[in-house]
């Protein structure tokens, strides 16, 4: 039997890429759900890829990592 | 008095995108609403700037358009 890699679907790959700016910049998900004005547990949903966030805490998230939200998405492509 | 431009925000620079691209592609709103699989009025009051949608709607928007998401935001930007 063939084991068909599972690909990761738009929420996780979301999540990888907030994961990933986040710890290239040296932030907590407590100093990064501040800047971003969301609450922590909800950023750390969303960096485990079960939150469908809005195009607006999508908007609060990429300015709060000083990321264009299409270089975000550029990375989110390549992943 | 100084008349400040009122900057749109986000849902409306990323309404004026979809439009945008749906005209260029030649869709009507009925087919991208379609190719989509979301209902032409949500299509519509997203082009309007009204809706706050969601990253899965944002996904299935930009393949229906044949755009990639960052290139999408891409033109936000620059709107």
């Amino acid at each position: 039997m063939v084991k068909r890699e599972r690909i990761p679907g738009i929420q996780e790959r979301f999540g990888t890429a907030v994961k990933f700016r986040r710890e290239k910049l040296g932030l907590t998900q407590e100093d990064l759900a501040a800047a971003a004005g969301i609450h922590r547990t909800y950023l750390s949903d969303v960096e485990r890829g079960s939150r469908n966030l809005s195009l607006v805490n999508i908007e609060k998230l990429a300015a709060a990592l000083a990321w264009k939200i299409s270089e975000l998405f550029a990375y989110v492509e390549r992943s």
